[in-house]
């Protein structure tokens, strides 16, 4: 956490991840991020991954850091409470993010009219409105047939759609609070999810491999295209993921592993300076055959004291839980991890924001807040409501707060 | 292109992804962003994908909508008039974005005795500025391990993280020149590729669940973790992604593949309720089996009617060739996608800003500068340089301009 947003305060109807995570985003430079959730809990309140009580990681994960309230909005009452957090005055008030559909109570137009300046960041499936997600967005953007060694399709674990989607509506809701404190003009903004794919094959040469090449990428497994990339096996199991993308990190690798002579022969038996990336591809599996013995015959540990004293560039392929208890970069040997107390789940490692702002120093880092616990604050703080009227509002079912 | 952050001014030093991406997110929300490189290329001129003819399409498209100046900063004369471009007078000026070290001519102390409210945004590989790439990070991880159907790790071809990386940074230029225009105050910001990776455990749950519960994620091919989610052959060779993470997704599909008495037998199997998401995981491989047929005796257009008619959540699997050729989704019937002109390349369609702002209309997409294409440009709007100093600075080789 950090206040480098201070002041910003943001109203989430969310679930899954694209939306959640711009408020996580937010939320973690100090924006106040409040969330409204129907009674017992959105879609995704209890995503997996699960603890053995049934407690949501993934929700806790994805909310570090906001305010949750939850409200009836199936009620006119309720859906009132939620318009008059999202349309409530002050400079940095009147933000709404939603990934649900922008009607019905979450109609732009509607929300503009209670607060002329209001900011709507909405993000949808395609842009159309019709439904996608990650998986299915990431099928038709082309990546999961050239991943991996088969030729069938295989799909990233990593949703990195949706949390592109997240990052992006950060910025956009940056963008437009920017220009909303210049114009005084509030605006909708939306955001595609198939978009972050569709973008993607643009800003990274894909289309125009097709449009103006004819072709398109083949499939290589773990090697990189148009450079050295290279998996090995250590003699004691484990896997390292070996790049060589500069002149010097080739020099590197060269050195580390003694193998100069023979990569002398293989640039010989190319005709090639294997300094230029495009020759260390074409040479691609004769360096490789040379290499193999080298980390064959090595631990990882004595791989990672040769490299990392030649400077090679270079990585262990880690499962989650070597990762998590091995890596000393996941730890709080890292600034950007905190042990926080999550309620309902206890004590465990959570990160802050990804930005150190030298001028807005790391604060703790928040857990998430459990489902409701903050409805009463909130009715009383922000809308003012007297303790007889939210004793009302809970026996009416309009609004509820954590057990 | 569109204008919504116009009057932001950014000078880039960058080479790949994380950086330029970032630089291009904000030219492409319109900032003017004009990226330094030394004279003939960075090391990322000449990155794969080429054309026939040698051009980067990487390069072109990740520098969309940018000023090009090429200088030699390895003399003072070129570093100072790198320093002079990064310490601009102005209100949206003073902003240095780069994935190089922040040392030598690039080191924030000297720059901010220059500009005292300068803004540096930092990219770096690990937090301690020892080398990462994405494809080492990505193997520390742990994604590539449950990735794909083997025991073999499987990298992902999309390079996650350094997008990830870019558009985090949009967003740290965003909150610190937000910061600055309230306090007066620039500052150095800094983010290491590496904390994109570790932060996302932390977000998705994957921390939670080797700390709580003490094991971690499996890998499940192309099935989805907690829910239903799983690929099909298609009769006509092609392959489809279903996902069915709601009831309503759950129901649409039972009753687009007419299987409701079959899966009503799977949901008497387990003595479960299949509208319950982990009823699905925990029955997931029976409720292949009865789809598996009717995927298999239906040529994929029969499939997209049946399954759009039913509101069912799913996609098909498209090659790059087939997502540009076939998928109206990338072509200009999106108004993020245009047909630009790109110099040195030729016509294409290339992607705006994902962001559809409504107080700020999209403008054309710009193509990427030819490199050095804007130098005179630069050294005359920018820096009042006349006629002979700057043909005298092109005669020393300390700027250079396009052929």
């Amino acid at each position: 956490m950090t206040d480098i947003v201070k002041g910003l305060r943001i109203v989430e109807v969310s679930a899954f991840i694209a939306a959640p995570y711009a408020g996580l985003t937010l939320a973690q430079m100090g924006a106040d991020v409040i969330r409204i959730d129907p009674v017992g809990g959105g879609l995704d309140h209890k995503r997996w991954p699960l603890t053995r009580d049934g407690q949501s990681l993934y929700w806790a994960g994805l909310n570090k850091g906001k305010r949750s309230i939850m409200l009836n909005v199936r009620e006119d009452e309720g859906r009132a409470l939620a318009h008059a957090l999202m349309t409530k005055p002050g400079p940095g008030s009147g933000i709404v993010l939603s990934n649900l559909p922008a009607r019905g109570w979450l109609d732009f137009a509607n929300l503009k009219a209670m607060r002329d300046d209001l900011i709507m960041m909405n993000i949808t499936g395609n842009r159309d409105g019709s439904v996608a997600l990650d998986y299915t967005v990431n099928a038709a953007a082309g990546f999961p047939l050239v991943t991996g060694p088969a030729d069938q399709p295989v799909n990233h674990v990593m949703p990195i759609w949706d949390v592109l989607a997240g990052m992006t509506a950060a910025n956009g809701i940056l963008a437009a609070e920017r220009h909303r404190r210049q114009t005084g003009k509030g605006q909708f903004v939306s955001l595609a999810l198939a978009d972050t794919a569709f973008s993607t094959l643009s800003h990274l040469g894909y289309i125009g491999e097709v449009q103006i090449n004819g072709d398109a990428r083949p499939a290589t497994g773990n090697q990189v295209y148009g450079t050295y990339g290279q998996d090995f096996a250590t003699l004691d199991g484990r896997r390292v993921m070996i790049t060589a993308f500069t002149p010097r990190h080739w020099r590197a690798l060269v050195t580390a592993t003694e193998t100069g002579d023979r990569m002398a022969t293989v640039a010989d038996l190319f005709g090639s300076n294997l300094d230029r990336e495009e020759a260390r591809w074409e040479a691609r599996d004769a360096i490789t055959a040379v290499l193999k013995p080298w980390f064959g015959d090595r631990d990882l540990g004595d791989i990672r004291a040769t490299l990392d004293q030649a400077g090679a560039c270079w990585g262990p392929y880690q499962s989650f839980t070597q990762a998590v208890e091995e890596d000393p970069r996941i730890s709080t040997d890292n600034p950007m991890f905190e042990t926080v107390d999550q309620p309902g789940i206890g004590p465990y490692l959570a990160a802050g924001t990804m930005l150190d702002f030298t001028a807005a120093p790391r604060a703790p880092v928040s857990p998430a807040p459990q489902l409701g616990a903050d409805t009463d604050a909130i009715l009383v703080g922000e809308l003012g409501l007297g303790d007889g009227e939210i004793g009302r509002l809970h026996d009416a079912g309009i609004v509820a707060g954590a057990d």
